[in-house]
């Protein structure tokens, strides 16, 4: 995606009690920073944050933290939180791989990657947020019966990524292939982002799982 | 699917070197059917045998079983396999859950599950050739490294059938959620099924995986 650049964006950001500068202060301590001790879910990429408002929004006892890495549409994200003063959202700035620096074992419930990066070619599939070296990342960083939920458009990325999810030794669940066709979505329960709704309008399929690290009980 | 009755075709079935009528006798003697020791790949629902025909011709050193459970339907296939005389094709009739009787362990070398009925009501999907009951089955008749292979159009069985194979601890791989748009159809690969073609004609998206006990090695 092209963004057009807005000047005035990283300055309004700075100022905003949403946007934690220095997130590596808050490692272990984010409890604090929401005073409470509600589980915390991530989105790693909230774009302009119509998920993550919108989960924020449907579950008022789980807190929300946004990874963007661009800050004009980090701003259009922030702008939102503000409007609706939810006070269990947070967004940071960093990049994925430095996780770990961020939080402590066990002080994520849930991360959510929605829409993330194809990267196309062979070479920087390593980059895919559904790599091996990712998946183990986030193991660390959640519970036994944490979960990853995944969404995305493209179709390669969802194949190779059941297969990246499986050999690691996770376990898949809540399978779509055309999540807006399902009674997940249909039963309203599905918050779409800003780019699952434009690309679901052109008639791209979107694709779901949950992937968890602990086999269920059935 | 409704199958007009040809009352000839159970006759003409009896006749042929390629229905074995008893099979639970050629337990652990499938190789000296064959008359070799090549490996041996099991079709559960073979319809009218494009797929193993095609399958078969493509790969001679291989021997091929398909199972087909309604005699008007079998004996189309049986027409083809006399017709292209394709020695290493046998064709039986049984059903799958009683494939122990018919096969000893490391007897077959992969499990080629083509559109199999998708059972759409909740109480009958442990009839789902997908369901781990039928998945410990194949893995008892089927090496450490053996492979089940499974294409159908319905997004429901499909979907389904991804965690049932993930919650089982199976490893998936060759993942499709488009399989006519993937490189392995468009290098001519992939044999269609006569309900494939049809199917995807109308353009249903045909969806694909293979699924593994073993881990890969990568």
């Amino acid at each position: 995606m092209r963004i057009r650049n807005n000047p005035k964006a990283l300055d309004k950001l700075e100022k905003s009690k949403f946007l934690i500068a220095n997130p590596t202060e808050l490692k272990g301590r984010w409890a604090k920073e929401f005073n409470n001790n509600n589980p915390i879910c991530l989105e790693i990429g909230m774009g302009k944050g119509d998920f993550i408002c919108g989960m924020a929004q449907q579950n008022p006892d789980l807190n929300y933290i946004g990874i963007e890495r661009f800050p004009t549409i980090q701003y259009k994200g922030l702008r939102k939180i503000e409007q609706l003063k939810l006070e269990n959202v947070r967004i940071i700035n960093i990049d994925a791989i430095e996780l770990e620096t961020i939080f402590k074992p066990n002080e994520l419930a849930k991360v959510y990657l929605n829409f993330s990066d194809p990267w196309p070619k062979s070479r920087h599939h390593k980059r895919r947020l559904t790599h091996s070296s990712f998946l183990a990342i986030y193991k660390n960083l959640l519970p036994e019966d944490g979960e990853v939920i995944f969404k995305t458009d493209n179709r390669d990325l969802y194949e190779w990524s059941v297969e990246s999810i499986s050999q690691f030794g996770m376990y898949l669940s809540n399978i779509s292939v055309d999540l807006h066709e399902s009674e997940f979505h249909k039963s309203g329960l599905n918050v779409v982002t800003e780019y699952e709704r434009k690309f679901s309008a052109k008639g791209f399929k979107i694709n779901r799982l949950i992937a968890k690290y602990k086999k269920e009980n059935k």
